[in-house]
C-alpha cells in the first residue's frame, strides 16, 4: 500500500506495540502451558493486518482536533482485535484454509489436536477453539476500548456508536451468509451487504469514532463527512477486496488464487458479470463458482468471463468514483490539513490494485 | 428449582422484562425480513433460562446493602447474554441437536435454510449463523451491563472483574475443549475445568459482580464469601449437572437422556468411575462412552457402571459436601438477613436433584 505519511512506520510501531501489551495484560489469566496455544494464536494473528481501521479512527481524532495522546492508539488498535476476531470466525464459516498466506486459525487448531495425537475430531477441535479465540478477541477488543485511557467524556460520546458498529458487523456477516445462500443476488442486494458489512465498520464507524472522541458531540459536519467519505470508501474498498479476491496475486492477498470463486462469494463483480452473461457464460459460472475443487483452468474460464461480461472494467469504474467522490467530499469538511491529506493517502491506499 | 424468595416471581418477571426491553432496543438496527430469524432466535433463547446467574448478582448487590433499584434488574439480567451465548457456541462445538427441549441454535438456522431451499450446504449455515448469533450476544451483553442505569461509579468497582469473567470464561470453554480431546483425564484435571468453566463464571463472578456494584470497593469479606460460597456452590452446581447430564430426566433436562454419555463429556462423574473401574467395566466405557449413535441400552449399561463403581454415590457426597461448606461460610459473612437467606436457598436449588 503507497502510503508513508497516514500509515507511518512510527504509527504502525505504536498500534503493534499497544496490541502486544494488551495481551500481556491478559497473560496472568492465562497462564499454564494449556493456554498457551490460545495466547499465541492471538498474538500471531494481531502481527499481522494492515492497520486501516485503528488508522481511520485514529486520523478521525486528529482531524477533529485531537493530539497526540498516547491513549488514542491505544483505543484505535483496538480496532484490530474486533477485526482479528470477525475474520477468525469468518474464516471457520467459509471453511477457509488461509489467511494472510498462514493457516486459518481453526487449522492451526486441527494441527495442534493431530501433532499432539488426541482423541476425537481434529477438525472439530480446530472449529470450537477457533471459535473460541474469536470470542475472546471480541471481548477484548471493548475492554481494550473503554481501558484505553481517554477521558471518560470522550468514550461517553463515542459509546452508542462503538456499540452500534459491533452489532451492525455481526448483522452485516449475516446478510453475507444470507446472500451467499440465496445464490442469485442482484448488484443491489450486494451492494447492501458490502455497505453493511464491510463498508460501515471498515471505514465510516472507525472514522466517526476517532471523530466523536475528539469533538466529544455528534456534529451535523461529522455525520456528512463520515456518509460522503466514509460510506464511499468503504464500498469502492469491498469493490477492490473483490477483485483482488479474483484477480489478486497469491503472494500480496495470503489466499490462493481466485479463492473468492472456489469459495463461490457473490460479489457485487460476481452479480454484475451474471447480469452481463450470455447464456453460455451464465452456465460455466453457475456450474465452476463455488466448486471447492476448482482448478486453474476453471479460474482462468471464470476470470475471463468476468473480463468479457465487462464486470470488471465496471468495477474498476465504479471503485474510481466512489473514490473520487469521497476525495471531493473530504474538501469541504472543517478539519485539520493534515488529517485531510492523510484521509486522502487512506482512500487512496484501501482501494489501490496493491492489497 | 424449590425456591420461591430468591428467584421470586417479582424477581423473574423483572428479569424477562428487561431482557425484552433491551432486545427491542436493538430493533432499529435489526430491521428487515431479512434478519428478523436472527431477533426472534435471540428472543426465543433469551425467554428460557432458570436466570440463576442474575440471582447470584442480584442478590450479592442486595447483600451489600444495595437497594431495590431498578437498575441492577437490568445489570444482572445481562448476564443471561453471556450465558445465551456461551450456550449457543457451545451448542455448536459440540454438535448438540437439542437446547432446553427445543433444536439448538445451528439447528434452528439449519433447518431456516433446508426450508427455504436455499442453495449451499444448510449445516454450514447454521453453523455460521448460530456463531454469529452467539457473538451477538456476546456483545449485547457488555453493552446492556454498561448501559443499565448503574451510577458510573458502581461500574468501575465491578469492571475489572466483568472483563476478566469473560476471558475466564472463554478460557475455561477452551479447557473443556482439551479435557475431551485429552480423553483419559483425571478427577483432579476435570474438577480445575468445572472450576474454570462452570463454577467460576456461574456462581462466583455473578456474586461478587453484585457485591462490587454496591460496596464500590474490594474488600476481604467479599473475596472470602465469593471463594468460600461461590466456588463451592460452583463446583457443586457442575457436579449436579454431570450427574444430570446422565441421570437426568429428558422432560426436565430438555435433552435426550445420557446425552452427555452419547457427546463423550469427560466430566468428574466419568473420571471418578473410570479411576475405580474393573478392566472389564473400563473396556465397556472406552466402547461406548462418546457413540453419537449409542442406543438405550448402552446408556443403561454405562449408568450401572457409574453406579457400581461409586461414582455416583461419590458425587452426591461430595455435593452435599460442598454445599454444606458453602452454607456454613454463608453464617459468618456480613451480608443482610435476607441476602443470606435468598443465597441460602439459590445454592441449595442451584444444586438439587431437580434440575
Amino acid at each position: 500500500m503507497p502510503t508513508s505519511f497516514a500509515l507511518s512506520d512510527v504509527f504502525l510501531a505504536e498500534v503493534d506495540q499497544r496490541l502486544r501489551a494488551f495481551v500481556d495484560r491478559q497473560r496472568p489469566l492465562i497462564s499454564g502451558p494449556e493456554l498457551n496455544p490460545l495466547l499465541e494464536a492471538a498474538e500471531d494473528f494481531l502481527s499481522g493486518g494492515k492497520r486501516l481501521r485503528p488508522a481511520f479512527c485514529y486520523w478521525g481524532w486528529r482531524g477533529a482536533g485531537g493530539g497526540d495522546d498516547p491513549a488514542i492508539f491505544t483505543a484505535a488498535a483496538s480496532l484490530e482485535l474486533l477485526q482479528a476476531s470477525a475474520l477468525i470466525h469468518d474464516d471457520v464459516m467459509d471453511a477457509s484454509d488461509l489467511r494472510r498466506g498462514r493457516p486459518a486459525a481453526h487449522r492451526r487448531f486441527q494441527a495442534l489436536h493431530e501433532e499432539s495425537g488426541w482423541q476425537g475430531s481434529a477438525e472439530q477441535f480446530g472449529e470450537g477453539a477457533a471459535v473460541l479465540l474469536g470470542s475472546l478477541l471480541l471481548v477484548w477488543s471493548s475492554e481494550m476500548w473503554r481501558t484505553s485511557g481517554l477521558p471518560a467524556a470522550s468514550l461517553a460520546a463515542a459509546e452508542r456508536v462503538h456499540d452500534q458498529m459491533r452489532t451492525e458487523l455481526m448483522c452485516g456477516q449475516y446478510l453475507d451468509l444470507l446472500e451467499q445462500a440465496h445464490g442469485g443476488g442482484t448488484f443491489e442486494s450486494a451492494l447492501r451487504v458490502a455497505l453493511h458489512k464491510s463498508g460501515k465498520y471498515s471505514v465510516e464507524q472507525p472514522l466517526r469514532l476517532g471523530l466523536l472522541l475528539a469533538a466529544r458531540a455528534e456534529e451535523p459536519w461529522i455525520d456528512r463527512l463520515c456518509v460522503d467519505y466514509g460510506q464511499k470508501v468503504g464500498i469502492a474498498f469491498q469493490l477492490r477486496d473483490d477483485v483482488l479476491g479474483v484477480f489478486g496475486d497469491p503472494v500480496e492477498t495470503g489466499k490462493p488464487a481466485g479463492d473468492d470463486l472456489r469459495e463461490g462469494k457473490r460479489t457485487m463483480l460476481i452479480a454484475r458479470a451474471l447480469s452481463e452473461a450470455t447464456p453460455r457464460q451464465a452456465a460455466d459460472v453457475r456450474l465452476l463458482l463455488g466448486d471447492p475443487k476448482l482448478e486453474e483452468d476453471g479460474v482462468r474460464r471464470l476470470r475471463e468471463i468476468i473480463e468479457e461480461t465487462g464486470a470488471l472494467a465496471a468495477s474498476e469504474e465504479m471503485i474510481k468514483r466512489y473514490l473520487d467522490d469521497a476525495l471531493a467530499c473530504l474538501e469541504s469538511a472543517p478539519i485539520t490539513a493534515e488529517a485531510r491529506e492523510a484521509l486522502r493517502e487512506l482512500a487512496i491506499a484501501a482501494t489501490s490494485r496493491r492489497s
